[in-house]
């Protein structure tokens, strides 16, 4: 199994719409991508290790597949549709990991 | 629901013994915080976003818990067990958030 994560950096002045990003754009993402997406993740940035401290990302999403090449073949039909959607929850650039997961 | 992650930067020259962290690491930490850690997952970064590219994080660590609160009375008392068997498996430093899961 692999994992797209997709973090959104705390840069100071961004916004990130949660509410947007949870009911319109992983619906969305998940309709598009079909049944090759095993399944998806959304966690909120509540702080770092120190108390009162910022959280690195302000949002991650995580997306489920079988194989490097079941997420290329689901996603690059529909890459334009989904990444022309992070301008109506975000103005934060992402950064995008590959991962296998191990546990 | 909330979860901690451990992000292990992919630092040049530094090393990350996956075998040790999922079959003591792990194990251990679980013994450890008990029931109050209502999951885990690891993944082993592979790549970034474009073809080739080297992934952000080397490795990533995720304890999931009910609460902050729940999380800080299972840990506090075995940080330091936890905390000292890092240089057993990598000289890199983890960085660490706590999100909340929204999906």
């Amino acid at each position: 199994m692999i994992k797209i994560s997709v973090f959104y950096p705390n840069d100071e002045g961004k916004t990130f719409d949660m509410e947007y990003y949870c009911n319109k754009h992983i619906p969305m993402v998940q309709e598009k991508l079909g049944a090759q997406c095993k399944g998806v993740a959304v966690e909120q940035g509540l702080g770092g290790a120190q108390p009162g401290s910022q959280p690195t990302y302000v949002a991650m999403g995580h997306l489920y597949f079988d194989s490097v090449e079941a997420f290329q073949s689901a996603f690059g039909p529909h890459a334009e549709a989904i990444t022309g959607d992070i301008p109506n929850y975000t103005d934060i650039r992402p950064t995008i990991q590959i991962s296998e997961v191990k546990i």
